[in-house]
């Protein structure tokens, strides 16, 4: 089953392309989407699915959204969100969410600093609109923002962070805060990834409004659950915001579906009932499974830490593009990772990004193959 | 139930915030979603939506988005376009899909000629990304474009079109079509309305093709049934098109939903053996009973040819904004056509339009409390 082919064959491709290519792969692990198994509970929701439309036909749809806000944002730690003051957009994801702010950053005319590494889709995103970019190394974050920034530019943050799991914790992000604050700078964070590490989870929202600071937080709930892009993205901002961004929105879409909003708040509940562990362990089973598997060829991960649903694997020598087209051969599709390290790609690549959030023995197979494949790169 | 608050108060609102304050509202005939019952063959496809993700899970994602392709675009008479040739994008929605056009014409640095009046999210996502916009009145489409079109610039049309449903007919596209080879403009159409309209279901593909213009068509299964956004919006674009259209949507996406892409399919075969005429029926009786409705009040409609599912309300004033705003007080939501004249608003102003892809009573209902106010406007 191939897929049709994709870009042109003088450009490298962006990470999202090279994901396409794998859509269908054998061994998929490149994308970061959910694609395990669903839980028992999940395939209850899934059965549940007539019974939601019909519960989205009957309710108002600003109600289903309210309660999809407060049951995701609730179960992620989240109290202090936004939720029925109408400073929450929902997106049909939060890829959509993050053009909305790029394209309220570029109207501003905004600098943005924006942290090194990330997906790259966020720096092709705000450069798309013609906004200028700061690199913000991730090992910096805490320390004094660059002095280029002036008042009304804004500081980009993903945290967790992907593909490194790196996570903002109280004390770095009170830090951002409050210098932004400070110097008038917009805080803007994507925490796509903050269901799978509850160090993400302590309340933003309270944290930064207690600082004082002016804010937009990107949540999605894509990464989470294998719904098969059944999902919503949401774009929560603090009062003082100026930028446009109801109306900006309103360019793009009316309403993301309120059938989508009541399996997110049903998700949701499961999540808090017990959905998250069984993801945690799933999720940690899948790290480990892979590090044990690596061993065997002399490779391990990088970031230790890390409890987001991707893992880098380091190889001996900077050659992730040549490792994964080779695995690619075979079927394994994996992820280099030099287009994270968007203002200096040589820089990754020495890792390969594997994605966890897979049955146990598609991470198997793969880590198996890497194994072989990244312990012949040496020679 | 009240919806958050829309819009800043000094701006007026585009017609997708006006819509959005009309989403709960107890007589909502704003927004051109599809929102009537169900038919009974679409509440069997809605019961199928477990099965449908099984099938999803189970079939590759290319495999469902091509029969997706397939089955939407022949049973509206499509068979010529390029299904399978990876020339077809698939989006949450269309609106994304236009976003990704005019992305695309604003790197090429593109003016465009767009269709005048047309819905306002168009001309606003176009000049959002930076694009020079020239009106191209409707009534005079087929006749020479505009002088100032060069080579690399674009004609934009909706056909059929949205408010007023005129429709470019074998001659008008062919006319267009020829000229836009003959001078190096690239020609998009927007079809969203299609499937209301058996005089837009000519092969566009075919006649495309055969005068070899290159050109991009975008495809909507979003204004045809009743799924509350669960839909899809279609990008498909001939061989010579030199757009990086594709890269640009891999910014916003990897892929939409399989198991929305499975219920498409389900719903074009159903829309094929019956549902289309089942929906045309509606949308004629619906039209019916608002001409016969308005008439007490001494009021008729525009557009007396259309059979999209939205109609225009002459009004004996231009005040449909005062108009507008006096129903919505009664809970009767309604779009004053000004902004549809993105050109010329006060153009716009002695119409109102209603959606009719509604139960025949709210049809019903908001007739009677227009010809009132309608009536009322004269005084």
């Amino acid at each position: 089953m191939s897929g049709p082919a994709v870009g042109s064959s003088t450009e490298p491709l962006n990470l999202t392309l090279r994901e396409l290519q794998a859509i269908d792969a054998p061994v998929n692990v490149a994308d970061g989407h959910a694609r395990q198994p669903p839980t028992s509970s999940q395939q209850e929701l899934i059965r549940s699915l007539p019974g939601f439309f019909a519960q989205a036909q009957a309710q108002p749809t600003f109600e289903l959204e309210r309660e999809a806000h407060r049951a995701f944002l609730s179960a992620l730690g989240q109290h202090a969100a936004p939720v029925g003051s109408g400073r929450i957009l929902t997106t049909y994801a939060s890829s959509v969410a993050i053009d909305i702010v790029a394209r309220g950053l570029a109207r501003a005319g905004a600098t943005v600093a924006l942290i090194h590494p990330t997906f790259d889709n966020i720096p092709d995103l705000l450069r798309s609109h013609g906004v200028a970019l700061v690199p913000l190394e991730q090992a910096q974050i805490g320390e004094p923002l660059p002095a280029e920034l002036a008042c009304g530019d804004c500081v980009f943050l993903t945290t967790p962070n992907n593909p490194t799991g790196w996570v903002a914790g109280v004390e770095e992000l009170t830090s951002v805060a409050c210098e932004c604050r400070d110097r008038g700078l917009l805080l803007v964070l994507d925490t796509s990834f903050r269901g799978f590490d509850p160090r993400a989870q302590f309340d933003h929202y309270r944290l930064l409004d207690e600082v004082g600071v002016d804010y937009v937080l990107i949540e999605d709930t894509g990464k989470l659950w294998p719904m098969l892009e059944l999902k919503l993205g949401f774009l929560a901002f603090s009062e003082g915001v100026q930028l446009p961004l109801r109306e900006i929105c309103s360019d793009v879409l009316l309403t993301a579906s309120p059938v989508i909003m009541r399996l997110v708040s049903a998700l949701a509940e499961d999540g808090r009932d017990g959905g998250f562990d069984a993801l945690w362990g799933l999720i940690t089973r899948n790290r480990d499974v892979l590090a044990a598997r690596l061993a065997a060829g002399g490779l391990s991960c990088a970031d230790k830490d890390s409890r987001v649903s991707v893992a880098r694997v380091e190889l001996p020598d900077p050659r992730a593009a040549e490792v994964v087209a080779r695995l690619a051969r075979e079927g394994v599709h994996a992820l280099p990772c030099g287009p994270f390290f968007w203002n200096s790609p040589s820089d990754g690549e020495r890792f390969i990004r594997i994605a966890l959030a897979r049955a146990t023995d598609v991470v198997c197979h793969a880590a198996d193959r890497i194994a072989l494949a990244g312990a012949g790169s040496v020679g």
